[in-house]
């Protein structure tokens, strides 16, 4: 590794000194210094350029610096950076006409938010309100934010330190490759999971749960592609109680699955869908609530008793705006798609047949995890040491990897290309061939 | 009122159709189509020219479209755009330092967010952590944001259909005005509300209290600055305790009081100051912790179970550098203190003195109030219907106000002129007079 040029090392050197990081012990981090980046690349203060296969957090959907979406942002700067969210300006208008041109025709407004949290906050308050109930019914593999409901909607560890909301509760989803239900084919885990919904839709009380609140795929939980049928299955428990059906597409929207809402490939019409991250792909902070007409006109005689400072903030929704119309026009949903089926799907099932580590490929799209484990019999999860390794080395050989639990998530930018899926494949193959070795 | 141009009716016409407001009904909706803004000026698509005394949500406190600011975030989003929270990169290394610069030497580190709502939760979860404690006292005056545990910690009526969140318990804060403790005095008033909030304390179990959370001068409840004595009385109740001290400055920080922390006029150094709006005068959604070294070093062993995906983004990074530098350079914040006691402070009087619909007048550096009341002796507030009278006549008037319940809040830009408070002036004079005239 060479050295940080000297805006790097004074980067890092503030970064240490003054910045707190999310998620993390503040103590030990090494952050890697950020320079710049294009497309799928990302430019270090050390001079190295790496293969950004993490997509950031999974939001650069239309990868780094897309010349349309930054132009739009500084024109947008230079008209007009800021406004009140009472008052009317036409980019809002756009971006909200933009993301209802890709919703289904029960879809009528759009509420802006900053991000995720936010978006889930604001959906499960229009469910409560909407229906008269309390409850919120989530998946224990599941992540909403960070902020007071969406943190205890979430599932995972992040929920246990932060249990100051009342009316959640958590359910199993479907994920055969560590079925909660003893199951053994799809069909049979779609069904149990299914028959599970409905026992805990049951035993709470169907009249007191105002909105069941899932993510279409479940992303930092694994990517967990519900089996088919799944998603419809919920949305009829959903119907047969007057519960709302909440889908987060926060990471899973705009193209990640290879199409523009993950929620199309099931056969599946929510009541609110939740996004932020591929909506701008992250360039300015930006998220929302997609509104049923239903769900809409119940508040056009009755006050929403929700709001925040930069809802519809004119930079981010002029960024929403050039990101769609660039995402339609280059046909990046398409090349997802085409990606995914054509070039990730076979290359990682190389990569299963081949390496001994790896337990199970699952994925769609540009939206996929490798899950490693130490024993294909126990399917017992690679450990944390071993998969710093792994996360070492993939960057050793050039690539940025998304690295979660006993997982690397395969999640390049919608535009990611077949010569740089290569790269990757390469990569992956030559750290898996490491771990392989250790086991 | 002239007619819209032709990408005003198409706002217009596209926010009805899908734009969802916050905190209204929808149905009755009229926004302002905003076309552009410049300094304190904002112009409609209309033709007419407003002059913003509102700052829109009390948050363009360096004015609209500053150029130095404008330009940093074209030229940032060329650079770099967006970059996950785990990398460093020197935008947010920079803006950190900058707005350490202007805190107290106990702060060390800043945790970035989206906005106020999720500074707030953010505090909170830090404080709960830091104490292993519960609670949060805050102020039944008070507006802290719209997630899950802000909106609980809020005090007025927004609070009440989002009561989901646990653990939070409120007070009465100082208002002489209207005591909630039978005063008379300045310095009975503060004398009783120390008094009333560490029999709280006491009686909610001393133990139990994480944090009391207060806006320094609660802003959206009324401009309600503090008896002198006060703030240094909540310090020292909680210091008594162990509780933290939680000062949340998003309106009133970054020179909206005259000073860059409005707690430097009370003598008083917190644990945690929440911030946003001015930090940028939101051109790009910002907002986050100011944190004591000492809650800091509190996560450095220790994971910090919060996050989000735009956490320190550089956009929003790029702006607070280039505002707080020119807020430096241009002495941004010494203009609002000097418009506030020479120019603010003597007119308002002046209309309070003409005025007997105007029961007091409160406030410091750009941050006012005018309460209005239909008879001084029984201080009754002015009804819903009047308001928006008044509201409507300013408009008229070519004035953008901030109206609020029975008041209206004169919070202009910190770089306004005096010949720009003259001209505000002039329209309240008139909408007063005609106010007076229907009582
Ligand atoms: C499915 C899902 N929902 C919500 C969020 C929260 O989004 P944000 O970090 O913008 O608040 C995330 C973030 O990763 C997410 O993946
Ligand atoms: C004192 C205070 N805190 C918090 C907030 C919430 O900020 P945001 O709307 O950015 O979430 C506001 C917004 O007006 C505020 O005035």
């Amino acid at each position: 590794m060479t050295a940080l040029d000297a805006d790097g090392a004074l980067a890092l050197e503030l970064d240490r000194a003054h910045v707190f990081h999310s998620w993390s012990a503040q103590g030990a981090l090494q952050p890697l210094v950020v320079a710049g980046a294009s497309g799928c690349e990302v430019a270090l203060a050390d001079g190295r350029t790496l293969l950004d296969f993490s997509s950031q957090l999974v939001n650069t959907n239309i990868g780094h610096q897309h010349p349309r979406v930054t132009a739009a942002i500084a024109e947008q700067a230079g008209r007009l950076a800021t406004v009140a969210p009472s008052h009317a300006v036409l980019p809002r208008g756009r971006a909200a006409e933009a993301i209802l041109r890709h919703a289904p025709a029960s879809f009528s407004k759009v509420f802006f938010t900053n991000g995720g949290a936010d978006a889930n906050e604001n959906a499960i308050r229009m469910a409560r309100l909407v229906t008269g109930r309390d409850k919120v019914l989530s998946a224990y593999r599941s992540y909403h934010g960070n902020t007071g409901a969406a943190v205890v909607a979430t599932g995972d560890w992040r929920r246990v330190p932060n249990e100051y909301a009342r009316g959640h509760v958590h359910h199993f989803g479907p994920y055969l490759y560590r079925s909660e239900f003893w199951a053994t084919t799809p069909e049979e885990e779609c069904e149990r999971a299914l028959r599970h919904l409905a026992r805990v839709v049951e035993a709470e009380g169907p009249g007191s749960i105002a909105a069941i609140l899932l993510e279409t795929v479940p992303g930092t939980a694994g990517v967990l592609v519900p089996p088919p049928g799944y998603l419809a299955g919920v949305r009829a428990i959903a119907d047969r109680h007057g519960i709302l059906l909440v889908l987060d597409e926060v990471m899973a929207g705009f193209g990640r699955t290879g199409s523009w809402f993950a929620f199309e490939q099931h056969d599946v019409v929510p009541d609110l869908v939740t996004f932020a991250k591929g909506v701008n792909s992250g360039y300015v902070p930006a998220g929302g609530v997609l509104m049923s007409d239903a769900v809409a006109r119940a508040f056009d005689d009755r006050v929403y008793p929700g709001g925040l400072t930069y809802s519809g903030h004119p930079l981010a929704m002029a960024a929403v705006v050039a990101t769609i119309e660039a995402m339609e026009d280059e046909k990046v949903v398409e090349n997802a798609a085409r990606i995914g089926a054509e070039v990730l799907a076979p290359g990682l099932a190389a990569l299963a047949d081949a390496h001994p580590s790896v337990g199970e490929v699952r994925g769609t799209g540009v939206f996929w995890a490798l899950e490693l484990v130490t024993s294909r019999a126990t399917r017992e999860p690679v450990g944390p040491a071993a998969m710093g390794a792994v996360k070492a080395g993939l960057l050793d050989r050039g690539l940025l990897p998304f690295v979660q639990d006993n997982r690397i998530h395969v999640v390049p930018p919608c535009v990611v290309t077949d010569a740089q899926v290569a790269r990757a494949l390469a990569a992956y193959d030559a750290v898996l061939s490491e771990l392989d070795a250790t086991l």
